[in-house]
């Protein structure tokens, strides 16, 4: 059975609790449960993980390769800065999907340029929460050679 | 029926003409007919149209107004450049997806700058033609409160 | 008797209907209406149009040579980028008058830079749609000479 | 009676000497003088004011608070660099338009910029001394509800 | 026959009306005869057009491809700005050669980019419209393998 | 009792061991030593953590949440890159104050701009380590309505 | 007695005045009689000036020298522009703090430039008008050896 | 008889020998008595020279100065940072063209820009050694008054 | 008798006074007497003057107009700010030179940029207070025609 | 005996196995395990180590000092924005070299610029994983000098 | 007797035969000719050179050491370029001053950078051939001690 | 047997001569002594150049095509913008490494940029004349395939 990796990056595991009113009352447990349920529904592993760290990050990239078919990563923070996050995706050569909650192009300039979308597959921002099953049927699609 | 419109811009009536190898075989008609049937299949109505004119498609944003309920727009070329169309997005108030079906971001720099993400819901991009399809669920799912 | 045309670009047709807490209740009609009637009182005739096509635009310009004795142009979100309408307004060398209904510098700094008023008589802007009845006034006066 | 004050900043004292086939014969109290009758003839109070000195200008726009309904300022050299100006303006809560006698636009590109009308009501620039009038138009139509 | 399409962009249209000291009296049709005489000298077929409009030049750009062996393209104004003309230059795979009437190089720096130079073969400047007539005999060298 | 952390970033174990002639020669333990002394003398309890690791620093910035009821942070070299500390102090909704032991803007100009400081209620720097007492005395100012 | 300035600029004066909500009710004369007193209690002399011409401020530090054991200077918007207060400071040699009310960091990107930091002991930002007591209290540690 | 001067700089003479199978496999030595040959056909003297050299090229182009009547000049990599030689172009006013082999435009940034295109009559780039014939033609068309 | 201004600008009051190892122990009072002297003996009218404030060094240069033959600013720190007194150069037409007494191009690089050498005769700079004398040299070489 | 760190940062731990076309077959232990063996005909101890994460860099070059004679750093990802290991490496005075395995000149530009190399004592680039070689050659001569 | 050497560089050897209008009818030998009497009747040898060549240049400035007590150099274009200029001035330790015909602050901005201004003793630009006059007073005065 | 080319560029011929404090007592031509015995212990030819003319280092890296099994060259100031040196270096396709005595990355920044690095195998930059033989250690391995 496929297998996907849901990775998030720096203040992520402050989903439901930082700001409900923007980013909506679910925890980030709650979402990741979500996609667990949506990945058996779509006959797909689905495992999850956070950090606030960038080397445990690139650390979790680096494991990825030959164990799992592909990650959906919301790189919070680092997106904007991590050259270390794109060598490790380049490096696993593991397909991988950008994600962000946000709309990270309506929001400060600084947050308009990624040093990670150049390597992955493509890029989802701006659905809030449900991006994440957004990409988790893009990923298989990509993937799986599978209709969504 | 909720009501969606999918706009696409300068060059991209190309799409299954050129670069076949990178694009896909789909015409962009099959790619229209596709997400027509999709539709009906989400009980939605689906409308497609096409112009290489940017004053052309900023006629069309605005016609929306009042007449769609979400359009997923990509802007082509225009992306980069239309003060025009993000006028216009942001005059007719009617939500919008910008959807791009290479990874833009992997692409010249000149291309990694949207003057229309600002004011747009999200962005859906490097899925090749499959992104209209999630941009679908995606609008349908942020107008209409449903789930995908 | 002279006569002056006032031609307005992309999304200046939304006037009245876009944010009418921002921009006033009146009608793009309704400003014209008004600026025919002032014209009339100032001895001068007055023509009016819009288009959100930046080739019509550039069409409008060039087709004024020899017909009317001076432009006041809103040419809207090309003011920033076109370099076709600089230089129909170089080439056909009718007095024109740059306008805006918003005060553009209090906006997005790309709203700041004008491709444009390097080659205009000048510039209003910030004085909503009275602005234009002010821009009909200087346009005579640097024009016919006369007096306001 | 409503008051107005128009303000010079630096070297706009020697109107009328420096130049002349640029700027015309006026000079600058020729200026001052037809507003004043300009202002008469509209029912409200004219006041005019010049100084070299940046801390001055500040100096009268903070003293312009609950003394004048309005301030036409050209702030000549100092518009492209004055913060402190700014602040005065955002301070005293006074609404100010900005005028420039040339077409700033059209000449050096350090004079493109300026620092000063994001918080001005708007501007009027390129239309020799008659810009003046203009802005004493608008400053009544802004602050008076009147029709000009 | 081999056949080639002299396509011209905005303002071309007012040649040898607009300043004739600086672009010679010949009009833009003086200048497509002779192109058309020339190309009948050389046993191949010239076919002309002219558009203000962006998308009509993306349009005709398009239709070019199975037409056309070769494109002459002034694209005036839009050379600097037009990711959309580049796109569908590339998209035809249609040989095309940049030509600019003046030296665009000594006039302002806005005019020292194109965003379409990189994608054509080859660009000839500065010769006034007597480039037309060099690009003639290049595209035809490049083509169709013959010695001008 | 209020309680307050004190939180120092990427190379301040250094304190005292490095360049004693520029940083005098307390080390950081005496540092914190004299904080907590200070916050007992203010009726306040001071709590004291170091890290060179960004993830770390984002970890104990999170957990300060309903925990203390300010911070005092010297980011050290991650001030000028890290918006992950930026986004967590975001987040968690603790005033937190930015302090530098040397005067940053006297030295390289990488070190002129802060990441940081925008969400932090103020800054102080340049004053050795007398800076954090400074910093603890303005978050109790600040915090507890107390005067110092 | 130790001896100190407290040196304020451009629009200080309306402290108090000007948007009390966000400054406090406290004015300028409010600030100076609390730095005198708190002066007073340090057994320190405090005197106050302030002034909208940046002249005149360079006189100021100018006529500090031997007068003056240190500076707290609040140069408002002069901060961001004046390199002759900056030669000013560095001719006198008299220590100086540089202190603002408002966090400048967290406002307009031209406010996060200092002309003068660099030249100062240290800057205290962000924490109202209580600033200038912790800058007096810093300036006595730094030139008297004394504890806060 | 018109003379013309054939000026190649850097590395040109490894025309022929470098990558022939992007450049053909002419020889610099071919491609001048081409030129030569050329020449003799439409009556004009043609004169070559080559130099790794800077100085040399300016050298040579002030020996031009009543000597030949136009130069066509490939300055190889000087072209994008010598100002001596775009000096000695304007000093010893020789009407010159400049020539590139490739299309510059499509290579690195740092080829796009030239230091002498702004002093030259035109340009001509991208034709591979075609381009000299064309600039030949060109220059004597521009020069003699003559139809090529 | 010709007559010539010696204006200087900010903190040029503390020659002497301040870092008499770089700039020598003469007092501004010991250049302007020798500059007297000088003048007396090449039969000349030197004059001088002295502020730190910028609108009086405007109104100064102002009033130099039609009374001097020629001025020798050293504008100090506003050298590199001030469009007001660029203005007032070009605004009085009196022939000016630009002196430094240190060489402002090896200091930081604020330094390296005049707002006002481009509408000077010329620039001296880095000779100690001996510039102010070959200044005076060639004020009265270039206004009177005179060998040095 | 003299005793060197071999430090390497993020993705290091790849060598080998990512894209062994370009780096070789050899993993990071086997070049590690090449290391310690000439370290040991040369006569000093060589330890080495590897980390993901950039505060575990910083930790181990701080814990360095004292007890390394020098370190070869490569920094992989983290040179191109570290500033906490540039303090690091300030800080504790161990004499460093920034080692390469890539060219990283010929790589994308923000490749290009390191935060590292200025307090280096140099740079060994390009030459694979015989870089490291060349550098433990060079820390030993530089710190013992010896000869290699 | 001390002795100084006046260089020129590329394109010096055509003043007085370019534009004399502008640079005056004496060509560079009459200049030469001059500075050797004037370097008589101050009792110093006088030595001139010019060359198109920066590497000529070079040579010259470094056989200048020990032969040499100062250099008087118009570097001409390679002021804006030569980093290896800039490095022989700095490395035979010759007193250079930098001259110009022109004032080169008036032209186009590429002219206003210079390479070697930092490390000369001084800069003398506008004052046309007298500027050369200047300089070798003023490095007389600079070496010798002796007043001007 | 394999030869190789030592080639220093503009002012390298100063070693020892200039600042020996910083760059050691060697003269160049110890230097090159040193290498060409170094060169015959590792059973290698050594060949040497000097010049600080731009062409000829054009000319030397052109004719070692054929001749030498490798470069190794120190481009002194030239490094920094030297084209001409680039598309020699890419012409010849002879292995080449860059070279430089200090380290210029702790230098001013406009030696951080190299236009040759990005053509060469590598970098070796800061270990003084060391550095030369470490470079020719690394060409033997690179060109020879043999162990150092």
């Amino acid at each position: 059975m496929p297998s996907f990796l849901i990775l998030n990056g720096p203040n992520l595991n402050l989903l439901g609790i930082r700001e409900p009113g923007v980013y909506g009352a679910n925890t980030l447990s709650d979402v990741e449960d979500e996609l667990v349920a949506l990945g058996k529904s779509l006959s797909v592993d689905v495992q999850c993980a956070q950090s606030n760290h960038e080397g445990t990050l690139v650390d979790q990239i680096q494991a990825a390769r030959g164990v799992f078919d592909g990650i959906i990563l919301n790189a919070g923070a680092y997106t904007h800065t991590s050259i270390a996050m794109r060598d490790a995706i380049s490096g696993v050569e593991v397909p991988t999907i950008e994600v962000h909650v946000s709309n990270v192009y309506a929001r400060e300039p600084f947050r308009h340029k990624s040093m990670i979308a150049g390597v992955c597959c493509g890029v989802i921002a701006g659905f809030g929460t449900a991006g994440y099953a957004l990409a988790l049927r893009a990923i298989i699609d990509q993937t799986q050679g599978a209709k969504t």
